[in-house]
């Protein structure tokens, strides 16, 4: 890249959301449409994950100024999964800066499944961009802390800080996937041996499985993604919690491969930087003025939440929220 | 995807440049403050492109209410090259629709270069996005025209429609292309091979050499960038080039994939969907409110223009254009 | 590599057949055991192969003191197809020497499919070797002649040489083929692209696809690779068509890459350097004492015949021709 | 494959090295030809192997008949390395069989680097050939044993019954390996992650990390590749190590990927089956006759001894060892 925009200060120009009344209908209305959609299969690759009521279906609103909209089941818990990629790279990013986080994570898209060694072995073991897992392993290994332990905290302290509520692990979530999670070890291990990696790798995979494992609802992700919406300031605490560069940093990351290799699709379609997870999250950000959170386990074959896209793209529409 | 947005209109929420006298101060200083960057190289793979003067420079902003701000060398011409990609899928969107060109040309990121058949072989001879080499080709393959010498003119008139007056073809540069691209004959052959394209190869490659050899000004591309911006209106014609519908899949597309396997890169530094060609173009658009067309040969070793870069950067961030 | 063997003469070491009687019989048997054998599927590509009668079978072997002993239809002529990249390659190594041949056409197995594009681009055009469609184009272009005409005549020509007899086109093959052989065209242009065909690549694919196109029979096959048995001097004419040096670098590429992604499992099976074609030829070498040449239609997935490739195992068991 | 030879006898035909003193003579002209050369590299990716005498070479030439020629330092020590994974390839086939070891193991070229992990993703899991890491670790898991001690117990006694000699481990190498393989670490956790290693990744990487640091003289070499061109039996102490038709198999693996993406490149110039280690051994078998072990410290580019290389294509070409 050939830009030279130091000490040039980014402008913001946002427009704004249609009134309470309207948003609250609309989020509503997102919620009926779709409440009786069956498609889709919960996730079951660890077996705690295939006992969930699939029927479980919350969305939400969360304005920039604080106010929140929400139907169905907002308040209920699941694991926040990798959507928390998006929010641990926010954390990192706001400890060692744009450029710095740039060389070493990288931002482009691969082409390729979240899981992929591929694109590691092809470009010299970088982890090319922090949503595939080889990049989230890399980033968390960046999280502040002077002991695993302490990574952990900041973790969840730092995720607990952008729900604006203190978020509690998911001991069986966390148990269930520390037996199953040998592909991370995996990729942990290359990143190692490209000295990409200089900790111990086992405990990197060990923070990361608990940062999956952190418990959220819609009403949490919509808050956490009105957060980087609003700037960096939680709309319903009024906590800073990240630099408004590092919204802008996270939201562009998350456009440009949050969905992995059908990121484009996505744009395609929602026009939304966004993130889900296996659980049956989503959040979508529309920069500027808040966020959808949804939940709902049934996946579609790419392993993100049919009731959740289905309202993410009814919202992103009828609220006007599409970025392009 | 699992959208389901039928019948559902996509509002649209914009908000709004500063006046009139700050962005014509800022298009100066955006030429000013770069005017005597000598860094890049002319590109020379074909003799007549590396004859230009690499001092030429010019800084266009059109904004979709139709003011055209320009600093430099904004009337002197040069070939469009990548850039037409953006503008015809348009016109091809346009005509087959959102789901058809989907399907037909997609619009994921391959994670390699504008000219890989790694992508196209992996994928069956889906040509994976209409921004690299094989998905233009396929785009322009789908260009409405009874006969290449119609879609030809079609393509011709499009893009004149975008710019807002005729264009002309670059006799030269279109020979002197002709000459070399082995490389797109043997791209189109490729998608010939697996069903990809039907009609001759050859031919194709024949329109597509033409569209890349259309003059432009960097007015031009900020006055089609802006229509694009303006939901398909051309601000200065007041013509209807295309529907509002296609502005934001052409967007949504630059986004994902108009700077290759780099695009990740230039939404982290700029937050723009934009296209650059190897003659020193660039045009960035900003949804709602206009856009940059900015002219410079000299080109990073990306092949992007550097100071043309250096420009929208700036422009991105003093008219709070990004995105994110 | 870092051999140093410039000057040593390579001393020849061989076994020997059983006696006339023996090798009768076992050829007699290895045609018998097989006859009533049904599986695999007549190639249909191009519809000229699929009109064949599957039942048709021929198994020959030739020993490199000139006798030849043969079973069923051994007369009956079918394209040579893929078997001929072996021989043109042989002229070629005659022609330009064995290092001069390494460097530009390769000799390593790339685990990827014969028409495959990745690895050219993986390793910057470079054909890797001479079984693969890339490498065979760019053998085939290497052909001594002035003109393609010449060049074409040359193969034929020697090809011939290597039969014994004058081999004639199959022209019917040849324009079906030529109609669609659009992925050769992609591959050569791409060659073209990379710089390492010099001369029109459409000439080159042309001459390729009569090479393929020529008729012989079970009988020629193994005359032929007798011939590459024998050091190079055909058993049954007694002439001279290359040198021992030629045939020992045909036969090691034979064995690294003859059949393709699949060459370790011959060598694992079958233990002889072999090609097979997909109008149901085969043909097996085993060096210093003679070639089994077997035709039969019906393929199997993989595209090599299935009654040629069990009689060719069941003859290099039984004959002894297992070279590990 | 097609191949349908159950109950067929494999029957044998080889020729013969010439007599002993011929034997002798070349193997000391071997030795001397190349005593001066100082091309290549000692091997430094680990401390310990980077402090060996660059100046040790020795050459040995094991007969089939038990008669062994040497010259230089044949009975210096130093750990067999890659060296190994032919030799516990052979076990393990003694043990499960020809196909079992065919479907678990493979047999073909990846075409790319011996610790790619891009093969392995590409081909769900399937390690592809004993020779890649990812194979050889793969076939390590399968030694039999009811522990991992067992398991080590039983390579180190396999291995000592194809030398002929007790031979011990470098407990130097070996913890100065395991220090730094984490790239195997990778690649095992990945095997397991596609479940192809069903017991513990890591216990499985000490096992390997053990085999290969084996200490093992040139003369070891000989007699351990000398074992496989006899059938099996160990020509200087008379015992059956393993049975013919694993000699067999092992041998066309060792030609089709014992030098990885190169394997082609060493038929082509010494055809004959053969295998390097880092830390500067060679063993080449002529299957009936005999084997050459050569060591040397300094490698080439490509990780392969550069005496060693020379004396083996020097005695390929006068002994006529040559397969093809």
């Amino acid at each position: 890249m050939e830009t030279d925009v130091e000490g040039i200060e980014q402008e913001v120009s946002t427009g704004s959301l249609p009134g309470w009344d309207r948003v609250e209908d609309l989020v509503g209305a997102a919620h009926a449409r779709y409440r009786d959609v069956d498609d889709g299969v919960v996730a079951d690759y660890i077996p705690v994950l295939a006992t969930v009521d699939p029927g479980l279906y919350g969305v939400c609103v969360a304005e920039s100024g604080g106010a929140v909209h929400g139907a169905g089941d907002t308040e209920v818990e699941f694991s926040v999964q990798s959507i928390s990629k998006a929010f641990v790279y926010a954390l990192v990013c706001e400890e060692f800066g744009h450029q710095d986080v740039l060389e070493r994570v990288g931002v482009n898209n691969t082409g390729l499944p979240f899981n992929s060694v591929i694109a590691v072995e092809l470009n010299d073991g970088h982890p090319m961009n922090p949503m595939v897992n080889a990049g989230a392993l890399a980033t968390t290994a960046l999280m502040p802390g002077a002991s695993f332990g302490e990574q952990w905290e900041n973790v969840r302290g730092g995720l607990s800080a952008f729900a604006g509520r203190q978020l509690e692990l998911d001991d069986e979530v966390y148990r269930s996937e520390s037996a199953t999670n040998m592909r991370n070890k995996a990729i942990a291990r290359l990143l190692q041996s490209y000295g990409r990696i200089e900790v111990d790798p086992l405990e990197v995979v060990d923070v990361y499985t608990r940062q999956c494992a952190l418990r959220v609802s819609a009403h949490d992700l919509a808050v956490m993604g009105a957060t980087l919406a609003d700037g960096g300031v939680n709309p319903v605490t009024g906590e800073r919690v990240v630099s408004g560069q590092v919204c802008r940093d996270t939201l562009a990351v998350l456009a440009a491969t949050g969905m992995y290799e059908r990121s484009g699709e996505w744009l395609f379609e929602i026009g939304l930087p966004a993130k889900s997870g296996v659980a049956g999250g989503i959040v979508a950000v529309a920069p500027g003025k808040g966020a959808i959170g949804t939940f709902s386990p049934p996946l579609d074959p790419a392993g993100n939440s049919v009731r959740g896209q289905r309202a993410t793209a009814y919202l992103s529409r009828t609220l006007g929220l599409n970025v392009f």
